[in-house]
């Protein structure tokens, strides 16, 4: 278990700050994650991953020439915020545009999918491809809904090469998609982590099984079986990959990856009846690698991933690259960066705004500070219910959302903004500081809202209204959930269609408002009936059985709230 | 704990030749270890490393262009045998003579040792230093009592780079021994590891607590404390290093080592301290290392080392490496390595022998018959003794020995050997099969006694008595045992003064030795009163009180025995 951390809660910071002071040749730290520390050729397209820490190498231990460009850091186990992603993808960018790859996680998905709309309303032009390498997690024919484990190594490193070769985006993005198309990944787990601070492990595994196909964050496995043999746990892993070799592969490159606490000699042993089975299958083994490239923490255990090549992908694959974890090749020359990260002028300047424009910011300030007041006094409350199936840090991430969020739209109407950018700064501070995924949904949420408002002008109900449906949009296109996943989206929805059914029968915004809020009041209630499917769905989730979805429950207490200020 | 092994026995070398396909660029394998697979410039010295397995990316993670030539691989935690040490220096030899080193320990101490003193008589220059960094093993004062741990990194780096660097071999040595004399380190455990195909762990330790200065093996360390912050193991860690700080020192090279399942995100969040803690001490960080280097399978702890440099030391300690593990500055050019690897033809010839000598060598061939028959009747009596104590291994140990000792004395008088070739033959085939501990301390000890004999007439009583002589001043120079340190020694001192005493006096040699015999079977019994000093001196060595030393007691088996044939 983890037994090295002062605050658990600064566990990952602090650590993405000692790896980057050790690697200065490779890595230069910013807010959330570390960019390269040697010069990139102006418009070479850059490679930015990330996800959650506790994985490492990943995905720090990535970013050098050959490799990736920069890397986004999240709190252990959980995506980084949209902002920072935004942030080091601005550090990061060299005017090739960006290719923005991680594993196929909800949250990820979420954070780095709205980060990516923010950054092409800036103008730079970001490709997404999240990872599906792990065949455990879903069939082949909904490849989609893999997750990525180990493969992430795997299609960074080819779409490094491409565009380290110099390769446009649209093609670096083509080779990434098409190494994801050809990366599959199975793995075992003998025992579980312990996140630091906590008293036991994430999860557990019976003496003497394995679990066979359980995700690097304790996610539910196929079966669990007894321990094999290190020459039938090799026939055990190639059998669950062999099927999905595309016809007429003849080359294969291979990570066999250990998960934390599955010590190197175990896997070369294992290696050496691995590359027998592949050998017997025809394979052409390039450039394997046994070590440990993605870890969870403690965890014990070990994945096999393995590349079918082409010539286009094995040439990628054998490609030079630096970095701490991963060498390949000669040196590639470098020379030490120096452009400015310094963070910019924190003194953003705001689109100018009339009279009535900003007198609608002050009107956002008074919701913020309505929903702040009623948000602290539900902490406790909301920490409790999301305790049922998950972490129970809903209520406090909420509140340090909804301050975050007061303060930007203070500053931000201080600096005379119009309505539309004081909630448009109160979003961005939103998903910025309350983290996890409520974070990166209401800051979606609340910027989708924005863009149907003005900076001039009194407040347009109408346009209140239709930003609604807009926000309602953003969050199920970006956020992947759907009616019936016990999320804010089984609450949202009914508002949306209550306030614009209403508001069209009665043109009045406050009688519209508060009868979607109580739409809303009655189908929190009801997520208590389901069971979730989105995000990181731990055993624990059914427990959540007869209580209602946490962030339901806090839509409903916002827009009950609200409600009251629109009299 | 280590799940992923066919044959525990086999697990050692089946790792190891599992990592040497992986890593074909840097490493080729042999029986008993790997040497570099790419060129060696004629006349550099060679650096050959090595110890027990269980410790990747100790050794064969160092071989590669400016670190080491070879390294060399015993069994989980066991020394390699002495004929292993020897064959891997003839493979790595390129006629600049050979720097071996390795970890303090007794039984590498003594394999490496006589490898040293048979490559020696081969007109092979070797020179041995022992890492001696652990601070917690033995006072300042008694600096070769300490073990050796991670400082075998910073040791055999820069003796790779000053070997690199063309250095004859008098200077390799002296900064080897420079190196040493002024690395330290010190390490907690938080929990044991457990060996491939045991049921339980080697150690454990309390939950909540951590063991200061356990050695790697689970050698017992000083204290238990109750677990700190990393900010408080940063301040603990530094402390007991500090004061062995060389004054005017201003710059220091380190190693922060994960011992298994203590993780990277771990030692950088401790990193971060340790940093500060040594800034504040006014001393220059160059070159950092974070990560596992030196490993105890899967246990649980980590440990700190300091290398205190000066100009000399810093050179070699930034200079560019390349190997499996530790990769620095630009890429050292290779080629692929075209010299001949296979084994020498076996056919062994011998020096002429006339019919007394080869008469005395079938005597010899008794004598090994005689003793394999003593050995294996008592093969299990003697490994419940041993399991007192020890791994319970000394009988199926001195078994093997003999069994390959009297086929290797067979094929050798059967090639016309005389007296002194059978015997210095079965002796090489002993250590090289038995293994551990006693099984290079009976080749020692028959390859002494051998040198006393002739290949030509009959065999001489006088020879037989100061080869006597000759093999307890072998085993006590090389093994490092004195009396009273529960081992063999204790019973082969009083036969050889025995021998000698009733030899001068009756002039007989069955006399003597039947007499010398029954001192030996005393003195074997007396041993159960003592403590053991020597070896691995496991918490479990205080279960041994009351219980004779296996070693002790077969020696005085073998000894009686062959009283039996001298009549």
């Amino acid at each position: 278990m983890t037994k090295i951390f002062d605050a658990p809660e600064e566990f990952a910071a602090t650590a993405l700050a000692g790896f980057a002071a050790l690697h200065p040749h490779f890595v230069r730290l910013i807010k959330g994650g570390v960019v390269r520390s040697t010069s990139v050729p102006k418009g070479k397209v850059s490679v930015v991953v990330g996800g959650g820490s506790g994985h490492y190498p990943a995905f720090a231990g990535y970013v050098g020439p050959g490799f990736v460009d920069a890397a986004v850091a999240g709190d252990v186990f959980a995506s980084p915020s949209t902002a920072a992603v935004a942030r080091v993808c601005r550090k990061a960018h060299h005017g090739g545009g960006i290719l923005l790859s991680f594993g196929n996680y909800a949250g990820d998905v979420l954070n780095f999918g709205v980060a990516a709309e923010r950054l092409r309303a800036e103008g730079i032009d970001v490709r997404i491809v999240a990872v599906t390498d792990d065949v455990a997690s879903a069939p082949a024919e909904t490849v989609s809904k893999r997750r990525g484990v180990a493969g992430d190594l795997v299609v960074f490193k080819i779409a490094g090469a491409a565009a380290e070769a110099g390769l446009p985006l649209d093609e670096v993005e083509r080779i990434a998609r098409h190494a994801n198309a050809r990366t599959v990944s199975f793995g075992v787990a003998f025992d579980g982590c312990t996140l630091p601070g906590s008293a036991g492990p994430l999860f557990t595994v019976p003496n003497g099984k394995m679990a066979l196909g359980l995700g690097i964050h304790g996610e539910p496995g196929i079966s669990e079986e007894a321990i094999v043999s290190a020459s039938e746990l090799a026939t055990l892993l190639t059998e669950k990959l062999l099927p999905e070799r595309p016809k007429d592969t003849r080359k294969v490159g291979v990570i066999l990856n250990g998960l934390g606490a599955t010590k190197y000699e175990e896997l070369f042993v294992l290696w050496s009846s691995i590359a027998g089975r592949l050998q017997q299958a025809g394979l052409e083994i390039v450039a394997p690698e046994a070590g440990e490239f993605v870890t969870s923490l403690d965890m014990q255990g070990c994945s096999l991933t393995l590349v079918f090549l082409d010539d286009e992908l094995e040439q990628h694959w054998i490609a030079p690259c630096s970095s701490p974890v991963l060498r390949r090749g000669a040196t590639i020359p470098t020379t030490p960066a120096i452009d400015n990260l310094a963070d910019e002028d924190m003194l953003t300047t705001y689109p100018p705004a009339d009279g009535g424009g900003q007198r609608g910011g002050a009107c956002i300030i008074r919701i913020f500070s309505e929903t702040s007041l009623v948000l602290h006094e539900a902490e406790e409350q909301l920490g409790r219910i999301d305790a049922y199936a998950g972490d129970g840090d809903h209520g406090q991430g909420m509140a340090r959302g909804v301050t975050a969020a007061l303060e930007a739209a203070k500053a931000a109407s201080a600096a005379k903004a119009g309505t539309a950018s004081v909630l448009a700064a109160a979003a961005d501070a939103w998903a910025d500081r309350a983290g996890g995924t409520s974070g990166a949904i209401w800051g979606l949420l609340l910027r989708s809202w924005s863009t149907a408002l003005s900076d001039n002008g009194p407040i347009d109900d109408r346009a209140v209204v239709a930003g609604a449906r807009q926000a309602l949009d953003g969050v199920v296109r970006l956020g992947g959930a759907k009616i019936g996943d016990k999320t804010l989206v089984d609450v949202f929805s009914p508002f949306v269609d209550t306030l614009e059914k209403s508001f069209a029968e009665s043109g009045s915004l406050s009688t519209a408002w508060r009868q979607a809020a109580s739409a809303a009041k009655l189908a929190a209630e009801a997520t208590a009936q389901l069971l979730p499917k989105l995000g990181r769905a731990r055993p624990l989730a059914e427990k959540s059985l007869g209580h209602p979805d946490p962030g339901a429950v806090s839509f409903a207490m916002i827009a009950t709230r609200v409600a009251t200020l629109l009299r």
